[in-house]
């Protein structure tokens, strides 16, 4: 279909001013959180609710022309960037809270609904959404569905996944499905737990039934400063293994502290710490200031130079504010920086931690470490400058050998930001060749033409092999 | 291929003694915990590791001779039927604890090993595993992967899929995949997830890698009395509106107290009951003792006959072992019974309670309900004389209308028990024919020659013309 052609048919679909595509307003577009790699889309299109969401992906079905769904463009791994020229689907028009059941604690929202407006929206009746990216007050529960989202509360509450009762979607083909629904656990394939984390590869989720929790009656939170990483570990471990699950457990190295002190929000740290934890206890308060002290006694009994509990909410606030920069105040330490995201076996922190620093030794490429420590969920990043020639790749290079280090004790390669264009090439980390080829497999059921987001997630060379596996396979019927 | 030749080449991947064939010895095997309908499988095999499937499977696939998976065949919906005199692979022999990491908290067993052993086999360290069906005596841990089970404390743990981490499966043509692993939330699709209750559709799982948690420090166990059931169930809202997330929040109506008091466990409750709750705290033994009086007044706000905290450990599992013989219990009262399993939003609990009255009142047969209160979950338990002509149709129908009470207020048709061969044509009643077409376009990636447990959960008609299309799907490219 010819270009006029196309963006006046999706301009009848949603509105003239809801299509996007002269160059200069699709440069926002090129590329989303991971910004190392920039392709411009064929459109924008803004549609307004399910029906337009299913017309136009009619008619991009009909004329075979790819499509990608994007939020807010919040993702760190290249999911929602348009690597073939996609038409992107933005959803952020389609941003309302449709309905709240506050007795079944359910909300259903649509996919452009800001991931914090949601908490705000619900807090006047005690309720709130738990999972918690650091990008809450931007991205959007669409986006959080499609990366399986996490945050610091992940490691009492789980991720997205753990959230997300169902939702409505437009197949590849322009088909409106719902999956699950206003229960847990339906029966059947659990399609639902499918589609969260699958990147836009399976089809542009227009309404979410999401679990809603009732806020916790109380918050304690601790703050706990070291001269070794090594303590800091032994302690998480040590907290856990007593049984008590905090509501998120958070740690920072030197580096990272130096850049978070550079930002907003200062706590006022000392220089040479070597590590703090934020340990936040949430639920009843029957028993919490009990609780609280068994915590400070077992940081105490790992050398802790200095704990304390929040003395009020001011104080807990700037904490989290300080901690949330994190990722941001890279830019006070380097003119670069990239994110990485890797899972490890709790146990494992300090070995990794480890050859985390001996990577960042030999490629001279200094590395902050961020994570969400109760769960091994590291976020090292990657300090470099891309004006060096040679430089960026270095760092995607150091990024790769981190995550490296993650599988090799049996870890996973990403934790809470997805695939996308990002980690293709790593997922052989991780997966043998069949396992990747169910996965396609599965991928060609929702997306035969492989037209909804094509080209993300799995490796590019095995793609073409797994696909024509995929179709062998179903052809022998 | 003939029954001689293949009883032949079966012994010789498993050895002699392993392989049933003789009718009476085939007996045993003609259903599970669904007595209702009985169909001989061609043979029994006994495999010993997942070498021995795959190549049990390889054979079956070669041949085109179809398979199922089967545990202890406790399952209630009759998912481990032969129904088409398929062959059955029993994983009794598979029940190795094969690993434990107390460190990083995950087990790995086989499938065939039994869900309270594990407990047993961890609880020297503090740990144990949370899915507890009341079969756990008997049930295996792979069969409770089938029908993702679950039990009186997932309200606050979750049910099986929530602890599985990972999965070894042979697939139908005897490829061994791992999904999952050992870290939670891996990247790619949740094929985890899918696998678990997919109700062995989708291959034989050979290996189960398992989250364990440390056992609470503290439980107390609280015995409400009503009068009525509606101030029960106001109760159960009660709680949770509070904040309070118990382990576990049941229910038992006037019949199946009646059932269970002439059982081998007896309370002793008064005969006049309308209804008994069976509340209980685990966790941090800080504050429980405030939260159990919390929970005190609340029972005593919706007019409590009496309510009680158990005295000790030995009152605490009477209490349980009494509740966990309901359904066996039915014995008590009529000679068959059909359990029933339905879930719905828990503040439509009263509502559907009286449906549930009007039905058996209208049908003649008596039920007795026993609930998860707590999340929802119904076991009405229907009453039945299979002597007299047409009345075990009756209770099959009378069950049917109790899962519409269920559908109609955006409730499932089954909480933990799977569809089977029971529930497949109630599918209709929570999917549109998209949404099942989706959903056996799924299976066939991974059973695409429908040889592994065929023809279960899905709907019988509508089965082959989805298939048609799931394989047109595929041929469009």
């Amino acid at each position: 279909m010819k270009q006029e052609r196309l963006i006046a048919e999706l301009q009848k679909i949603v509105g003239q001013q809801s299509v996007l595509h002269k160059p200069d307003d699709l440069l926002a577009y090129e590329c989303d959180g991971f910004t190392i790699h920039k392709s411009r889309p064929r459109a924008v299109v803004f549609p307004n609710n399910s029906e337009q969401v299913a017309s136009v992906v009619k008619l991009l079905h009909r004329e075979r022309i790819p499509f990608l769904p994007r939020g807010a463009g919040t993702g760190l791994s290249g999911g929602a960037i348009p690597i073939g020229g996609e038409v992107i689907i933005s959803l952020v028009k389609m941003n309302r809270l449709l309905e709240v059941d506050f007795k079944n604690r359910i909300a259903v929202v649509e996919p452009g609904h800001v991931n914090l407006r949601l908490t705000k929206a619900i807090a006047h009746e005690g309720y709130y959404y738990a999972p918690d990216p650091s990008s809450g007050m931007s991205c959007t529960i669409g986006g959080n569905v499609g990366e399986n989202a996490g945050g610091p509360h992940c490691l009492k509450y789980g991720v997205t996944s753990n959230h997300v009762l169902g939702v409505e979607m437009v197949l590849p083909d322009g088909e409106v499905v719902t999956l699950g629904g206003t229960v847990p656990d339906m029966p059947g394939y659990d399609l639902t737990g499918l589609v969260v984390g699958s990147e836009g590869t399976m089809g542009i989720v227009t309404k979410i039934f999401v679990r809603i929790l009732k806020k916790p009656q109380g918050v304690k939170t601790i703050l706990a400063l070291y001269d070794s990483v090594d303590d800091a570990s032994q302690t998480v471990s040590a907290i856990i293994a007593n049984g008590i699950i905090p509501g998120a457990l958070e740690m920072m190295d030197t580096l990272a502290i130096e850049g978070v002190e550079k930002g907003t929000y200062v706590v006022g740290y000392p220089k040479d710490l070597a590590a703090v934890l934020i340990i936040e206890l949430d639920g009843l308060t029957a028993g919490m200031e009990e609780t609280a002290h068994q915590i400070v006694e077992i940081c105490k009994g790992y050398n802790v130079r200095e704990v304390r509990v929040a003395r009020n909410e001011q104080e807990r606030t700037l904490w989290w504010s300080n901690r949330k920069t994190a990722f941001g105040a890279m830019g006070n330490l380097s003119p670069d920086y990239l994110v990485q995201d890797g899972v490890i076996p709790r146990s494992r922190l300090p070995e990794v931690l480890q050859r985390i620093a001996e990577i960042s030794e030999r490629s001279g490429l200094r590395i902050a470490n961020v994570f969400h420590a109760g769960d091994g969920n590291l976020h090292p990043l990657i300090l470099f400058d891309s004006r060096i020639p040679g430089e960026t790749e270095l760092a995607v290079q150091v990024g790769s050998e981190v995550l490296q280090a993650c599988a090799d004790v049996g870890g996973s390669i990403t934790g809470e930001h997805g695939i996308g264009i990002e980690k293709q090439n790593d997922m052989t980390k991780i997966f043998t060749r069949e396992e990747l080829d169910a996965q396609v497999a599965i991928m060609r059921v929702f997306n035969p033409d492989n037209l909804c987001n094509p080209d993300k997630i799995f490796p590019k060379p095995a793609r073409c092999a797994e696909v024509k596996k995929a179709v062998a396979v179903a052809h022998s019927h």
